[in-house]
């Protein structure tokens, strides 16, 4: 018997009723969290694939979603408006497949439908199972693709690097900036999930900079595929660490420019290109993840390197708010209508 | 009245005399502790500008060195066979000038004597205090400079980020094949020393990655300059975070090489470069700062990207360790004609 | 020039009017940010003795209070109902006193009217700046208190540690079951406060456990006088450590009982007693304080231990939040007629 | 291939032949690398039950032990002199009783041999693999049992809780002035062990204080057991807590006296009862866990609580080291008949 009086939900009447499919992990357990304090979604049920029947305040307390977690039943997807799935790559898109197929909009957490190229997928991932419902998605990075994420049946959540990096280039790459680019990217340990190993270990992971996926790390065609969207077509250098924090995301990107840009010239770009952005905030020193920590922002710093010639971009984030909880919400936000602060301020 | 029981120093009969000039910092305290420990120096004194009279191990329990803090005296350096100095920049010099010209070899942990050009100082450190000793310096980088530090009366010992960034640039230098290098580099908060300020306050550096020093660190000038020694000349782009640990460094190197460089001849010149370096390792899979926790140890792997042709090293040290204090340690043992590791493996 | 855009305020016309006295400390910070975000109060200044000028979203980024630092000027007190202050004890009292004088109602964050015994206070702080208000204030444990704080002038909101161990013993105390009690308390090193100095330095303060102020803690009489308003009336062993994390506190109350409970009774006892109240939270398993963080909730788990005969008691807070700043705002929800989690949920 | 070249063992001539079995673990690692670097035993082989054929200095390498993981096999077991086991119980007993019917003499860090009543073993750990050898075995708390650990053949190692417990009770338990005692312990998550769960994840372990196994944990009959030894039978109340660091261990102990003990008396119990120990010290302020980070050394401060009557010990070990693996070294030297320090100073 537990005396843990649960926080109620209190959404608008008729608000649109939404799942969590796979609520037991990081993300989307967040992302219950989140729907469950949101004033314009009603969350009418979490699944996942183990700990069915466990109270999801039992597993994350401090989240206070007063649902258990069910088994995913396709006979009660009629009643629901939309989805958040959290599920593992090549695992998500069949239920994303089948949450569309009875009506629901979606947005994938996975790397399903990220790629556009069915090749670059299967080159890093494998096989996809349901190819035939890439054209119809999305990519969920709000700043970029607002207007087509509104009508979209399928969303797909950037991955947290490619958010922080992709919010970092973008202004530069629009303007047709960079000639090169390298991404330093550092994490907390959140960023490894639920996984219980030596990465996540605090004995481990604690008192230890790790660099991992040497030269290899699948968030690079995405960000790839995102700069190329904006005519900028170029390998892009992306390397990841794992610093001992537990939620917050560091991108350092350095630009070898196509031209030489002076500061000013590089201030107005980023103010120009975020002015009316609601949840990226463009600043004059550099941020520290802590700084974001817990919220929907992104903040970025632009510095252009006179003794280089370089121009340097820093952009933070919470890993799992802006990089993928927090983020799925915004585009919920999007696809209904509603605020795009709505629930996020 | 205390009841611990200091540990003994167990040095030879007649080893050399040393002194730690500033002890109470971070950097003055492990080398005392290192020398303490040394079978082959006797630490006869350690002397500070602050908490005199105070034993070193009520200040730092730990390290277990059974000696009061003493001022600095003149009158007592004939006694003594050699120093470490470990001064704020400006301030060290004029100590190692008095402490020289009373006989003393000294190993300077300050940035005084590291550059070559007074010009470079002074522009990044203003006026130097005793620019006619900078001749007689060595860069106490061990690896690269080995012969002329065993004949040294001052060395000037490597700042911690050149450390870890020349040891794993080096190999490419010498072999002409740098064009142009990104290096980021993370640290833990120890390398921000006993400051008390917001970079240090667990509450504020604790779940943070904070960028620092953006475009205009005072390590830059140091590394371009030995890189220049090994005939390679360029801007080097340098940036600096700070991560929550307390010990640990990581170089992330990013290089445009000259031209094409296969994996297997990328190993074979890092290994044969390090064959016979009793504390640099090249290893096979990315390293973690941990791995070299309080030892002298640097760890280096080095991979060549084949989608951008980017080689990229990663070097990891101990900033306390290999990065200022057991560094010096590894100098004055090659300085005193004694085996490179003692006291240290 | 910055580009962040302060969130902004949204409370009702005509909301009660509350300043923060005191903002640039990590408990003034926190309770104007929640003021800030609170729907039902307006925050219309935020003072300090330092700082001045600057922007306290500058100083707390994460709190995004769009609000500048000013020096507290009486000739502006007319204007505001309410006022948090979070000065130092003994700095407090004359402030608490000029702000009541000009009509607003206060919470005082500092031990200055804690404690109903001016001979106490004095005996633990030195002479009491204004003992003729003492009579005036309210101890402000809201679930102790929470009828006489509806009318009070002064709130004297409790010490951490006191919340912690006065929710944890007072189901005990009422019964008039505690014979005897050793409280263990650990803290993180938020609870120093914005303290620049050896037991804040991450360097430090990290990979340690440290008892401090042993036989000696300024909670202990507050724990005490409150026992004693319950009828129980004995010497407390309150002994406090720091522990490295940056909020969170737990007390562990080991109660040597009048006579032997029974486990079915223990948990009626702790569950009739907060049965009603919407921020205190009987469990059935020790709680961490991880599942609190960040909230008003106090989490208490109770056991009998039957080879001991001793009773358990583990009670988790926020020590920032229900210790110190999101007590203070329930305090004045309860003071102005509002729900008491309203701002809070 | 790899470069790392090992540290060299580099013991005398003839010098005990040891292996540890179960060296995957963190305590069993750390006993090899500790014998590693013994100048006075040989580290012949490290066993494991997984891991077969991998360096251990490849999964430790920090710990640097130059030596493959090896199956335990009978028949090499008569060359060996010594084993350190580090099994867990009940797995232990007979590879124990293997060892020694082969002629090792052998520390245990299981739980197997540290009860002498086989009924208490039996009602915490469950049926006793092989109870004819309890007799054998001496409990290896060295400042209690050194003549006794000289001769023995099985030394059981103490659990880490019960090292710095009993350490800190010890002078009063055998002054008879123990009436009641409360030990609130604090530990690190190595204490964990190599365990992959919620309690040891950097992401959910982080930023907690979690009271654990209430009133039930196996360390309690094992002070009693020890305390009861000492003329001292009473019903000890245990609790430990894991708190966010990685090593480090304090038992803050609240004792009940028998009579008034003054400062002074209490002061000089505890200095004569330490006063030719070379691990452990007797402070005159609270220590930190930090200050014995790494070593043997137990540190102790007592303190009489004039407003309560109580008596308060801390006792701060690191629990891997004197808690646990260096503890063990400490009784290899004894029973070799080596200086108890070495290897340990």
């Amino acid at each position: 018997m537990s005396c843990v009086a649960s926080s109620e939900q209190a959404h608008a009447e008729g608000a649109p009723r939404v799942i969590v499919a796979g609520a037991t992990g990081f993300a989307g357990a967040l992302a219950a969290h989140l729907l469950w304090r949101h004033p314009d979604f009603e969350l009418v049920a979490v699944t996942g694939r183990s700990e069915q029947g466990r109270r999801l305040d039992d597993l994350y307390p401090r989240y206070r979603v007063g649902l258990a977690i069910e088994q995913l039943e396709p006979e009660r997807l009629e009643a629901i408006d939309a989805a958040i799935v959290a599920y593992p790559h090549a695992a998500a898109a069949p239920t994303v497949a089948a949450l569309c197929e009875h009506g629901a909009r979606v947005v994938d957490l996975s790397a399903d439908f990220r790629l556009r190229s069915q090749a670059t997928y299967e080159q890093w991932y494998g096989e996809h199972p349901r190819p035939e419902l890439l054209e119809q998605a999305v990519y969920g990075l709000t700043e970029l693709h607002r207007a087509q994420i509104a009508g979209a049946r399928i969303v797909a959540n950037p991955g947290c690097y490619p958010t922080a990096s992709l919010l970092g280039l973008a202004p530069l790459a629009r303007a047709g900036l960079i000639a090169d680019v390298v991404i330093d990217a550092k994490q907390g340990i959140s960023g490894a999930g639920r996984a219980f190993d030596e990465s996540t270990h605090l004995s481990m992971a604690g008192e230890n900079i790790l660099p991992y996926k040497v030269a290899a790390h699948r968030h690079t065609p995405e960000i790839e595929e995102q700069l190329a969207a904006l005519d900028t077509v170029l390998p892009v250098q992306f390397q990841a660490h794992l610093v001992p924090l537990d939620q917050g995301e560091m991108a350092s990107c350095y630009v070898t420019p196509t031209r030489t840009i002076s500061k000013a010239e590089l201030q107005e770009l980023f103010i120009d290109a975020y002015a009316h952005e609601p949840f990226v905030e463009v600043v004059q020193a550099p941020p520290g993840v802590r700084e974001v920590r817990e919220t929907n922002f992104c903040r970025i710093f632009a510095a252009a390197d006179g003794h280089t010639g370089k121009v340097l971009v820093f952009s933070a984030i919470d890993n799992l708010w802006k990089g993928t909880s927090s983020q799925a919400l915004q585009n919920l936000n999007v696809m209904f209508g509603l605020p795009e602060t709505a629930g996020l301020a």
